[in-house]
């Protein structure tokens, strides 16, 4: 059973997860890229339904489909090695002047193909739109639990990315607790609109479109861009140009541009680095908090190559060396032609 | 010439240093291991030392060695690939909603043997206590520059920590703002203090000795234990038992006392996990500020090793989920037998 721990000092909670840990002389050096048991088949390939997991959610391709059988869009799966699962209570506790809380929450994977496709810029618009549609879908039914603070979507591919499963998937993690770096987030943005009464992402938005040497791609509801102050070169950036905050209200029509957008974004990104490992983050409001985010916060997407390592500068200092001007990144992403969708 | 920016959401400051950048194509997969030009020799190495830039300072073993020519303990150079350089004047300027600065401060390299030795737990104790005593000495004569406002000591061991060159060396960087990480360890830190009036981390210390199963060792001057709430596993914290927020003050007692216990809890975490990778940070309060840190700072060091690779989940959040409770990492640790030194 995975348990939270507080810093007292920065007040980030920790989740420690014991059932994830592999025995200490599998640490070391080893890839973790050879988890499935076999190593010889993909559990998230066509045909091995049941060794994945029961699904939670599934587009099927035929409506008679049988539960956890071939023939689907998207399934999502409970993880098999979650770091988080439900609960009916939430248990706080003190220990002398520390804090620590039962690890409730979720932990599900979005499985994004039946085919073993790696990456979803080889998908088709159609299929990418499903996967969002699976990403709001889960969003929105998590919500309802009112003891869920915030919903993490994201996407590690490649093994310098942390995946460990090749196959197309992303993971979805909610929490009772309102992570660190998303305060920081949320705060930031509080303290933007308390001095300037407009939303941050919003002066970002028009500022990168009045500057335009840092946009990738545009389309009737997003702006794809290299942040002005990217912490890691060639990080990308998609924003709605319609100001909300949170991601679970997305529309259809949004849906479909942006997954030609992103995908978009990400064939780009390949042509200029190769076939480079990336994170990709969705950056959604908290939810069921005390504080009203509507009006401050702004949903957007993060996705971050994986070309530079964090070492001890960043760690000791959450201070990041980016060698590559944004200005540049972009100039370069912007260039690559593309086969028409 | 790198320039400093500042994300306007989450108020981090990046440094931009095109110096430091490689072509694009040698981002992608490859190590960056083989920096030194030729690949044959290393510029660390004695004998090497006029290719391996001028020395700020060093400790000769005789009194009339020539300036960078063999025999020293410790040789301090500028970084021949430097984040920042010295300047006269800070600049600032907004840009839109946007603010940048030139990036002034400093970026040295500390060369801690004169063989080719890649841990500091192969060296010996009085070898140790020289490198301390030259973070001592560079962090006491640069904190005079009123322009610095913190001063980042820190080792990447191994290529998974961000190391290029296996020769054992640490690195200091100085910088004229804030890190973002310090200020919310200072902010976190100011507000325990205003509820408690004591010292987040002397409080920390207390627990630690009261709780005593995460303590991995204990000298007269120091602390070795795994933080109640480490973000990684077998992060491993050394903390002076004395309370003082800047590391420039360490006497020559602490440092023969902190040699000891440091080099102890490399080779403990080498004897348990293997030759890992680590990163170590000394974690000391920024300078020359408005703030008064004395009271609520405390320095200390962490040493991370590289286990599990930061993935999606801790990049989107800075939410971290640690498979390893500290209580076992200190057991592990704690049993290792050790030779007497």
């Amino acid at each position: 059973m995975s348990e939270f721990r507080k810093d007292p000092v920065s007040k980030r909670w920790v989740i420690f997860s014991p059932e994830r840990a592999y025995r200490p002389s599998d640490y070391s050096k080893k890839d973790i890229a050879d988890e499935s048991d076999e190593g010889k088949y993909c559990p998230f390939c066509s045909g091995n339904e049941k060794k994945s997991g029961n699904e939670i959610l599934v587009y099927p391709k035929e409506p008679n489909r049988e539960p956890n059988s071939p023939g689907w869009w998207v399934r999502v799966l409970e993880n098999k090695f979650p770091a988080l699962t439900p609960r009916e209570k939430l248990e706080k506790k003190g220990i002398g002047i520390y804090d620590k809380m039962i690890g409730l929450g979720r932990h599900e994977i979005i499985v994004e193909t039946e085919a073993h496709v790696k990456c979803i810029s080889e998908l088709s618009n159609t299929e990418v739109e499903k996967i969002l549609l699976a990403y709001r879908d889960r969003y929105v039914e998590i919500a309802q639990d009112k003891d869920i603070k915030h919903i993490l979507i994201f996407k590690n591919y490649g093994k310098d990315a942390g995946a460990s499963l090749e196959h197309s998937h992303s993971q979805l993690i909610a929490t009772p607790v309102v992570p660190k770096r998303v305060e920081t987030e949320i705060n930031g943005a509080k303290d933007y609109y308390k001095f300037r009464d407009r939303c941050v992402f919003c002066d970002i938005l028009s500022q990168e479109i009045l500057d335009r040497e840092r946009i990738i791609e545009e389309n009737e509801e997003f702006l794809a861009f290299n942040f002005f102050a990217s912490k890691l070169p060639y990080e990308t950036w998609i924003m709605p140009k319609v100001h909300n905050a949170f991601w679970g209200t997305i529309s259809k029509k949004q849906i479909k541009e942006l997954a030609k957008i992103l995908k978009n974004a990400i064939k780009r990104i390949k042509m200029t680095l190769g076939d480079v490992d990336y994170n990709m983050v969705l950056h959604t409001s908290p939810i069921n908090i005390s504080t009203k985010t509507d009006e401050i916060f702004h949903w957007h997407i993060e996705i971050m190559p994986k070309l530079t390592k964090i070492a001890g500068f960043e760690w000791g200092t959450g201070f990041y060396i980016n060698p590559v001007l944004p200005e540049e990144a972009a100039r370069s992403l912007r260039e690559v032609k593309l086969e028409k969708n």
